[in-house]
């Protein structure tokens, strides 16, 4: 995948850097593991320090000194899942600040706006986020109205391209706009919405193409089902970015099922809360058991965490508070599925997909999950 | 200075990792600043995860995965600081801990015994930390304990040395004891006190030498004169080490007068707290003045930080309460500290440290600070 700031190896996992950050991960730390594209978050950035701001330091990757690709959201996400008194019309998403209860309208083309004004590689387009579970007429109408979001939302993004000077903020004069969009396919569980979700977004015509709404609550084979239902709908040439997911299983699956690109709070969260992805199986560091363990969190790991520090001393830090602990969970995690991502787009390559998916899960079967 | 973990150079400043880790720094990060040497807590570190453990791991080096020099304090000040119920009696200090309020007691025996468990390579015999003002009555009563604590402390010391077996716990049967001890020099801010305590605490006969209770409240020159009625006592071939200071102004008058090490809170809990120190002054870098300030921290800085952070990056992070706030501002604190050490050695190296102190001194006259 090519874009403003540099070529993607893909499939590939983005960290989630909210606000412009990943949580207790230098920017340096995490080029060490490989990360080759930061996902940032529009609702928060928006919110503070506010993106006219970003615009005027020359961007986001000036702003925060990242010079590799950056996706930014729409800023949809969190406002059905942060904001209160979030009220849906057709216009757009009326929402009150979690922060300060301040009033703002997002709209599709505010959503283009605001992420026009981060310089983001590649902004997303706004769409309805329907909770899980929907009945079948309540996802088409969200279906339908995210297709209707979505004609608005790629109308403006041809608007800035095609015409910079009309920006409210530029970050320079003579700037050519280089950020790529892309469209989202919904229909929640109903495979034929997912079908024709994925044909008329297709229909619109944006740069590449994600699956939204999954990874919501939906069981795990619904959610490898609709995957599987919408990659063949979406153009062959184009990368495919599953939303939000997942956990290293899922990704694996939803590589196999055509998918390039994905996202998930999971290392990252996870990793603060003590629990670490390893080849042997998930670990909640702050259990007693690893109070006198020298082992390291993964013997299998090469990450600098593991190569530095024994559960034992992850446990102290995570019992008596230490920041670092938060550092290096999640310096390990992140290491993981990236390590996975790159054990992934190394057996596509030799053409062992399908037997690294095979050993991985049976791996995965014989694996402990603490409590 | 030659430690068991390699050499000091001296004079030395020493990163305090309480619970054994900076606070938002990981060990690579702390030696890519050049860092020689860190402190740890033993109060901390007897509490949480208790010092029995750490050498059942391989001592505190091991435990943490910190190859390089540590070390550790004798407890008696975080018990007179953190404690509660403390009681001081001639046996020790009798003291509930902050955590669980579990009783405790900690005897020149016990600082030692602890500080052997831990296997740091510098210990510190258990003072009395008395509180500022005190009169001279108190002051040499407390000096007078301090004394005797002392003398208790060093024949601990040197019954653990001589007699390896004696020891509770032996991180191996076979080890030989390469700790250092230690003694503290008390007095209070009375001229006579400090020199007749430097005297008899030199009788005893330790390794090296530090100046304790200053620091702790009084005018800035009466530390300095306590400083340098002191150091001419002590002998001229050891290291001298001053406690819990200080500014950056503190470290270059301390070195005028003879000290070769020092620890301080200051640059990694203001790091934490938004405080910078830079060469152009203070900064508190959630000040809204830095909010599109596109400069370094401190444009005369090679540290991580400000190399890729500006002040609005930085103060954004601060403001939405980042981890990575914490961890770039202590980098960077850090590395000045460190950095103005090595521009003091390097001074003296070149015969131009009286130079060098009045240019210190006179580009801080110059220098505004944040509120």
């Amino acid at each position: 995948m090519t874009t403003a700031h540099g070529d993607v190896e893909t499939p590939a996992f983005m960290p989630v850097g909210t606000q412009g950050a990943v949580k207790g991960v230098t920017h340096r730390d995490l080029e060490s593991i490989g990360a080759q594209i930061l996902l940032s978050n529009t609702y928060h950035l928006y919110l503070r320090p506010g993106d006219e701001l970003i615009a005027r330091r020359g961007g986001l990757h000036r702003f925060i000194g990242w010079s590799k690709p950056i996706l930014t959201d729409s800023g949809g996400y969190q406002v059905f899942s942060l904001s209160s008194r979030r009220k849906i019309t057709e216009e757009g998403a009326q929402f009150q600040s979690h922060l300060d209860g301040s009033p703002h309208l997002l709209t599709p083309e505010k959503a283009a706006d605001i992420q026009a004004n981060l310089g983001s590689d590649i902004a997303m387009v706004l769409d309805e986020c329907l909770a899980h579970p929907a009945d079948a007429a309540s996802a088409r109408a969200s279906m339908e109205r995210t297709l209707r979001w979505a004609k608005r939302g790629r109308d403006r993004y041809l608007q800035l391209r095609d015409d910079v000077g009309s920006r409210t903020v530029r970050l320079k004069p003579d700037a050519t706009f280089d950020q790529a969009q892309f469209g989202i396919v919904q229909g929640s569980v109903f495979p034929d919405l997912r079908e024709e979700s994925a044909e008329r977004t297709v229909e619109i015509g944006f740069d590449a193409y994600a699956i939204g709404g999954l990874s919501v609550g939906e069981p795990i084979d619904v959610m490898y089902d609709m995957v599987g239902r919408t990659t063949p709908k979406l153009p062959g040439g184009l990368p495919r970015y599953l939303m939000g997911a997942g956990t290293p299983e899922d990704l694996v699956e939803a590589v196999a099922r055509g998918v390039d690109l994905f996202d998930c709070v999971l290392p990252t969260r996870n990793g603060r809360n003590g629990q670490l992805f390893t080849s042997e199986g998930r670990i909640n560091i702050k259990n007693a058991r690893y109070a006198e363990d020298d082992r390291p969190p993964d013997p299998a790991c090469q990450c600098y965490t593991c190569r530095t520090c024994s559960r034992a001393y992850l446990r102290h830090l995570f019992a008596v508070g230490e920041l670092n602990a938060g550092t290096l969970n999640t310096l390990h995690n992140l290491h993981f599925y990236l390590d996975t991502l790159r054990r992934i787009r190394e057996s596509l390559a030799f053409g062992r997909f399908e037997s690294f998916r095979l050993l991985f899960h049976e791996s995965l079967s014989r694996q402990l999950q603490d409590p």
